[in-house]
């Protein structure tokens, strides 16, 4: 008997221990996570105060009429300025031109055909100075005219090797670290955070994954057709054919986020024109909604361009004054890079 | 002393007794799942051997050559005959022809225009055989031209009184058990479930959350623009444009789930000829993938129709012979509705 009790008194005491420990582990967690505070590349401002507070307010309280229900947090972002640099030149353009050479090698009567003859001179200039109509040929023949599985194995290829002419780094590395906290904060939150970007809806949908933790169907972009069809074996597969379905650029913007997710957005961020009606459309929704505006005033660590610098429109999407003003008036909130994002990309210090 | 030793032996004896609480729900919780077997409305039979065996091999053991991962999982539905009733006609089309009066009262020049005056005569027989074209007509003329918020509306307020006229029953309860509890199962395993509909992806998505468990943006069917413009007081709105973007229909499913989801899917359900190149190609992409049909061979319980029952083609898509001898040479699996499901509907005991 008294070997049985102390045998009990000995599983009493295991348990009380391994659910001291276990409590221990939950306590412990939750430290941790509170001492990783959100958005640590953001300096102290308003631009951060306002996505603190906006997830605040969503997030926090079942019974406030501001709460937010998890299915329909949905918060969307544009690309090229927006998570990741557009200067010089769209990179999906970049690889575009680049992909010319073995284009022309395909199909060698091209090869004295403008724009592609002055593509293929290699004047970078020159290529700056392509008009919208020549632009979009190469677009079209750089873009259409193979099967998804081969498009998408080709843009992998490129993204691999080739790098940005300042930084001499890969495109994929030059994503804004403060946007990438941004991303996770959110999605932390019960976000589901999608890409509205004018960019090509495939090109983008090969790298979001794995540099934004954006799965492929939460990509939103210009869209084009595919045909489905047979190889000889039989095997079925889909070629991406000339064919604009939707242009998910400004009125496009909203009418893309409709055709793809179906519902309004609670917070959008954007920095060019391209964005302002995606902006007005989700801060148009009934309740809080979160618009915000990344403002390129940084020439030292990125660049500058728009109406803070007072700086002509460039080639790339510009924010202008009179979206400024239109931000200022809706209540849209500016992010300054130079004042509000401690760095700029993951690699610095 | 004693009063603190007796005090620190209740706060132990406390803590087990907690301990002992929060085990017995853990275990107690277990042994419940384990209790409620899946698709307890499927007989043991060849179709839900095939689903269990697809499952089990796709997610059981992560060294598997076989196995998926959790973000790959991706399962698409027809709707129409695959996850409710589209006997005698699409739902959808009974909303078109319903709406017609109320159209009519906007646009009293209509009236006396066909097809709107056969719809008008409330003659069913005589709207069952109309042709596709004036059947288009009557679709574009009702599914478009109105906001997408009245659009939702309106649907949604039909759908709150519309009957079936067989079972006296709103439509969106003549789903199939069976199917609910195979979407509830893959979801359970970590699977995305998609609706692929030849329907209108708006007016399928107005219910599909509530009926199905299945958000807006996992409904893909057939596609309209919308226009973004604003009301006079300059509030943003999207109008739906009678201008189709994709008929997701046979070679258009596929052409859908890359446009809206841009993987391929693992596991696809279908019941028609409309569904041919979705499971096509489901079963193209390597490793382990699903494609099941289900064939209406229950005139009893619901419909027969098909080749089992040698009936003709009828209005609706119909699952023919030459599909169901591609489905014996693909190895997709056959759903018996006679033979596989032990009941229909929710509603049967």
């Amino acid at each position: 008997m008294p070997k049985r009790k102390s045998n009990m008194k000995t599983q009493l005491m295991k348990l009380i221990f391994s659910t001291v420990a276990m409590l221990t582990l939950v306590v412990g967690g939750a430290a941790s996570a509170k001492a990783q505070e959100p958005l640590p590349s953001w300096n102290d401002g308003p631009a951060k105060q306002a996505i603190l507070a906006f997830v605040k307010e969503v997030t926090d309280n079942k019974s406030n009429p501001k709460y937010v229900a998890p299915e329909d947090r949905i918060a969307t972002f544009d690309q090229d300025g927006t998570l990741w640099v557009e200067h010089p030149m769209y990179t999906q353009v970049m690889y575009c031109l680049e992909r010319v050479p073995s284009l022309v090698e395909k199909k060698p009567e091209l090869k004295n055909i403008e724009p592609f003859k002055s593509v293929l001179s290699g004047n970078r200039e020159a290529m700056a100075k392509l008009p919208m109509k020549d632009l979009e040929k190469i677009l079209a023949a750089t873009l259409t005219g193979m099967s998804v599985d081969q498009f998408s194995a080709e843009v992998k290829e490129w993204l691999a090797t080739a790098k940005h002419p300042r930084w001499d780094r890969l495109y994929t590395e030059l994503t804004y670290q403060p946007m990438q906290e941004v991303l996770q904060y959110l999605r932390a939150n019960g976000f589901k955070t999608y890409i509205v970007t004018g960019g090509g809806q495939d090109f983008v949908r090969v790298y979001a994954e794995r540099v934004y933790g954006i799965p492929p169907e939460q990509v939103v972009g210009t869209m084009g057709g595919t045909k489905y069809g047979y190889e000889k074996d039989g095997k079925p597969f889909l070629t991406k054919e000339p064919k604009l379905l939707l242009n998910d650029n400004n009125a496009g913007k909203p009418e893309g986020i409709h055709l793809m997710i179906g519902r309004r957005p609670y917070a959008a961020f954007g920095n060019s024109p391209g964005d302002r009606q995606m902006l007005e459309y989700t801060k148009a929704g009934d309740g809080p909604r979160l618009a915000m505006l990344v403002l390129h005033d940084d020439a030292k660590r990125e660049y500058a361009y728009g109406p803070a610098q007072g700086l002509p429109d460039t080639k790339v999407g510009t924010f202008t004054q009179a979206l400024y003003d239109e931000a200022t008036k809706n209540g849209w909130t500016v992010i300054s890079m130079k004042n509000d994002w401690k760095r700029i990309f993951a690699f610095e210090n």
